[in-house]
């Protein structure tokens, strides 16, 4: 028997168990961007570095002004082996609306589906049962004779509040995480059976604004008419923000993207993505991004502006004849290609500025910037990772994009000069960020084979 | 010593004892918008039963759908003597944002300002404060050899939420209600020394709209471009309803709006009104009604449309990248003249569906609807009303529109064919509906002596 096949019989063995584990990190509720939660985000920092250093890696927790970061080293078995660095996030999204939950969101346990057994729970797919692929394949080398790489991993905990505390992080231990490539396990595959790397990655721009007008709440039937409501101030900007065919209206927004290359687009039409299929899943029918580009582009190539909240004034149940003092509302802005995520932000504060009566005033509260990011087709890594992924799928992996982010893929790219490669085994209709999240045991399963593959062969 | 003065001394000497009373009311929270104070609501109720029995009236609380009302009745000691029917509210507006408010806001107190005593509590002004005044005018007489008119008195507990009982109630007990005159005390003063009879008030509609998008909420990264945001159709709602002139741009919209007549603008212009002055106290500059009409006008005489409130999306700490499934706002119409409230729910209700994307559906939930309100400049009692007043403050009362709404006056004129004069002694700067609500001392003694005259001047 082949090194390898032994490796991945080992996987195949202690399943079960692999999934039991999973289950131990996905019941801790590291729900990053509400501080109520600081405490879970370091017990499943600690989590990981428990369970890393019982395969023998040299692992730790470490410090940072928001939550921690994990960081392990192991040697391979061979000298002279290429070194990997492997990043994953152990922070995940709010449950809410928890309401809408078919089970408790921090009580994972398995559901038997028409395709097969899926693992639910918040995170279960956005990131910790993807992160725990790599750590099961870890697992099996270390069983069976030892690592064909080496390796460090990187937890961070604040990936889905746009990694505040990652570039000083990053600044202060280049040289301890500098490695001859990033390995990334947050992404998707085509289908279920169809593996895919994803080698383009929307950047994300996060502003809040805030506008105040009157200095206090009036009642509008006193001061209805002459005074000035935020709420108004700000449909307008979300009004104004797009175009009549749906593009972004910031001046300077469409600077630095590129249309697909010719060979790339052509390979794209050919996959049997039906944008039909893809909304209705979700309850819609017709595409609501700009007029001339398909579903596909819009989402893995063509930058966006969205509003993922809003509020102002009187919320509660019946009704209150308020003019409220101040309203304010969630911009996010996807980037693809070389838009400059500092000069979206200038942008959309002078568009919201030339929108603001002279009775008001504006707060912006930014909450990340990262450009996009996109991987050469050349790479040798790449090639690697295709036949692996070839090998156990039995199919062409896809060369996709991803409307996601993955701020420290820019970063890495950045500070690093690194490239990385993104492989992941979530699907389309995981719930990430919603109700209900799931992953696919078949994901799981096959994930963790996957990266037992992608190791050897980055090795051979 | 005249019957009248009499009385006048019995209000003097009784005032500290009446702000005690006023406390016990102001203490109890009778929020009728929000059910968890539905209990509170009939305390409220109750207590004026127990207050009204005490000075002779046949008093009872009468159930509805929702809060209960109080009916009283009294006899004057005199037959042929006018049938007056005194309407006020015992519900108050919810107190939030409670964290701006300097003391609880239901534990009453008095604060020494440079204008003199100021009773701090919410409700002060509107409307227990007022309310009271009457009630203690009919305790003076009560005290002083007996009522100079009959007295029927209803109080409801669900006007801050549109009196969605009382056309129920009206129809109900018509003939019970049925009086020559109704008399109103929620209104204000032109200023601290300056009697107002409201002549003209603006009705309500209050419309909550709902736009559903997508089935679940989707994450900005997977579904971003493609997925419609119900955000963004309430943006385009709310930035089309007013035009570049801030006209309400719905069609019809003006229907049944008559400009001033010329003697009646030409007293408004007269007044001294200071419109930098009205702004300037909450902290605006430039008016923000119809281009070409004064902020008198603006709040008096014209109709407008407000946002009260809007909620979707993340609107936690911090950021989520979500799509909504839902988002919502709470709008308002003030309306005068003869604008009909079910015409312009129609053409409101039209103007969102004409703006609905294919993949939206939108749901309406109306808060209630009533039309403007108009006294005749001629009518006898308007008369005899001026001149109490005048005699009172020493100063000709300005006969002025109101801005806010009072649903039973609409209601009364319509179904039992009563006018109203509205009489009330409240301040522009009382701060009803925001934190520290406060009402003047001075307009609760000299209110209350208002009351005692304009009685006594009915009955003469």
């Amino acid at each position: 028997m082949a090194a390898i096949d032994q490796v991945l019989s080992t996987i195949d063995h202690n399943l079960d168990a692999a999934v039991q584990r999973l289950f131990g990190l996905l019941a801790i509720p590291s729900v990053s961007t509400d501080p109520a939660f600081a405490g879970d985000c370091e017990k499943a920092c600690q989590w990981l570095v428990n369970e890393l250093t019982g395969l023998g890696f040299d692992a730790s927790l470490r410090k940072t002004a928001g939550h921690p970061m994990v960081v392990a080293h192991a040697k391979a078995k061979r000298r002279d082996v290429p070194h990997v660095l492997f990043y994953g996030h152990y922070d995940v999204q709010p449950a809410d609306p928890v309401e809408l939950w078919e089970s408790y969101p921090f009580a994972p346990h398995i559901v038997e589906a028409p395709t097969g057994k899926r693992i639910v729970a918040r995170g279960a797919a956005d990131d910790k049962g993807q992160l725990m692929t790599f750590v099961e394949a870890c697992r099996a080398f270390n069983e069976t004779g030892g690592l064909p790489c080496d390796i460090t991993i990187l937890f961070e905990g604040e990936e889905e509040t746009g990694s505040p505390s990652l570039p000083a992080f990053l600044a202060e231990n280049k040289t301890e995480l500098k490695a001859d490539l990033m390995l990334v396990c947050d992404t998707s595959m085509w289908d279920q059976r169809t593996p895919a790397i994803t080698t383009m990655l929307r950047g994300l721009v996060l502003e809040e604004v805030v506008i105040h007008g009157a200095s206090r709440d009036l009642h509008s039937g006193m001061f209805g008419g002459p005074a000035i409501n935020p709420i108004r101030v700000l449909g307008r900007i979300i009004a104004d923000i797009h175009d009549d065919q749906n593009r972004v209206a910031l001046p300077g927004f469409y600077d630095g993207v590129a249309d697909l290359p010719q060979d790339v687009a052509d390979q794209w039409r050919a996959l049997d993505f039906d944008p039909r299929k893809f909304l209705s899943e979700v309850g819609l029918s017709e595409p609501a991004g700009e007029h001339d580009r398909s579903v596909l582009e819009q989402i893995w190539s063509r930058p966006t502006c969205d509003v993922n909240g809003i509020i102002g004034g009187y919320t509660g149940k019946g009704s209150k004849t308020v003019l409220p003092a101040q309203a304010s509302a969630k911009f996010s802005f996807r980037l693809v290609g070389k838009q400059d995520p500092d000069k979206i932000v200038e942008s959309f504060r002078a568009f919201v500025r030339a929108r603001l009566p002279v009775d008001c005033r504006v707060e912006f509260i930014p909450h990340g910037a990262s450009p996009a990011l996109q991987l050469p087709f050349s790479s040798e890594a790449l090639g690697r990772a295709r036949r692996a992924l070839h090998q156990e799928w039995d199919r062409e992996p896809v060369l996709a994009g991803s409307g996601g982010s993955i701020p420290i893929v820019g970063a890495f790219k950045k500070d690093l000069d690194m490239d990385t490669l993104m492989i992941g085994f979530g699907l389309d209709d995981d719930r990430i960020h919603s109700p209900n999240e799931k992953y696919e045991m078949s994901s799981f399963h096959k994930g963790a084979r996957s990266w037992a593959r992608v190791l050897d062969a980055l090795s051979s």
